[in-house]
């Protein structure tokens, strides 16, 4: 078990032993931790040891990992499996679910602001960004995108706006946190590294559903993709190998300009193409 | 319209335009701002005006209402109606109330964090008490009991849990947020006098309902509530009257040691007896 996975189960130790803990930890486990080893590497690449980001990266995973269960509710997208498993409000009861969801989200500020490893303006720095690019600057407000946008009257513009704002939202938190630990002053330029992040992580990850759908499916299912709002929806295969070619090519351009060591950032992305 | 409500106005007129903003507006719409004008009356208290807890009070306000838009859901309590008009998963949709609830919960803490009214420090006093006292140390826990205890099995001690956490919770909140402007490092009896206003609150809650509900309905109405979880499924009607004028005695008593001036608060409590 990684350190920071020994982190997260140190958190859940510590909590109150019943019901709530026992789906917060059920939900929690499992997940690819990528939003945390953008923190753990942009971090490294200002020479600060990884611990010190474990609290701020916990409280990502945890309101990451509320999102997927309220998105996963009967009401939401009415999705039964998760990484391969019942989702939380079928292992469990929708209003376990819906709790669990609230508490991970409410105790995800608790972890920072009881936090040991931050100054009390890092502190507030970080629930700021947690608040408002988890909330109507970024994940609510594209989810409410998502469930309120006629299927058929996508385009591109609004498929990147739903991304930007939904996945987006919590990879300009994962930029900003290490900018915030750092003590720099650069928001703007980490915030549209973020943007940059979540983008190619989206469309890397509609890219790699599909074709794993079509190799255990045997065809092609770009069609029944299609009502899913999933960059599929507005391109072709080919078009979408092509943007994100492109926009990894965008990327390495605007590391250029980073005030930070990015070889560990990019090793990190560099998976993204392989999994 | 109240100072205060003007403040909620503003927050909402400063929000996206969009429908989860016009869904926290209906949510927030009537509530009788009980929690927050225990903030402003031991403000007072302390001779510090009452705008110094608008934007704590108001973050306070956002948790109370998630909590009673996710409460009203189908899969936890399933109310069609809230405060006298449809609840807000009836009035708009179900998905749109779970992610209002999210926002408001989430957006509570940007509130505190983003003030002009707060130290840093003060920030994050107020920030992990909002996220202790609404999660597993209070409300959250609470619900849970609510929502896993048999209402055969129900006693006094258990009945004061529920309450104490589910209700008491958010009034431990109140009543630490002002002690925390005021700078003054009391955190056991801050906390205690909360547990005792909501008590008090929540049994003249339940008296009052059933008192309501009989005259209405013209008869006896205490069965009925017996699988509600209320304070009448273990009280007869004259000894809950009896335990809350034990619980006013004991409060006017403890108001004694009170490092605040407490004349406000009572005149507040007061006004609980004559709802």
């Amino acid at each position: 078990m990684s350190d920071f996975e020994q982190h997260i189960k140190r958190y859940l130790d510590s909590q109150k032993n019943c019901l709530i803990t026992d789906a917060m930890a059920y939900a929690l486990d499992g997940g690819k931790r990528f939003r945390p080893r953008v923190i753990f590497s942009i971090l490294k690449g200002f020479r600060i040891e990884e611990e010190k980001g474990y609290d701020s990266a916990l409280a990502l995973e945890m309101i990451q990992t509320y999102s997927l269960i309220h998105d996963d509710l009967p009401a939401m997208d009415n999705d039964d499996m998760r990484r391969g498993k019942p989702s939380l409000h079928k292992a469990f009861r929708e209003d376990i679910a819906i709790l669990a969801g609230d508490q991970l989200l409410t105790d995800s500020f608790r972890v920072v602001a009881d936090s040991k490893s931050y100054h009390p303006e890092t502190k507030i720095s970080i629930i700021s960004a947690l608040s408002s690019y988890a909330g109507m600057a970024g994940m609510i407000y594209g989810q409410l995108l998502d469930v309120t946008t006629d299927s058929s009257s996508i385009d591109k513009e609004k498929l990147f706006e739903i991304q930007d704002n939904k996945t987006g939202g919590l990879f300009k938190i994962a930029c900003l946190i290490p900018m915030y630990i750092a003590g720099i002053d650069r928001k703007d330029y980490f915030t549209r590294l973020g943007s940059m992040i979540g983008e190619i992580f989206q469309n890397q990850d509609d890219l790699f559903d599909l074709i794993k759908t079509e190799e255990e499916m045997g065809k092609n299912l770009s069609d029944a993709k299609n009502d899913k709002g999933t960059a599929l929806s507005v391109y072709s295969l080919e078009e979408l190998r092509k943007l994100i070619d492109d926009e990894f090519e965008e990327l390495n351009e605007y590391l250029k300009d980073a005030v930070f060591d990015t070889r560990y950032l990019m090793e990190l992305l560099n998976i993204l193409k392989e999994r």
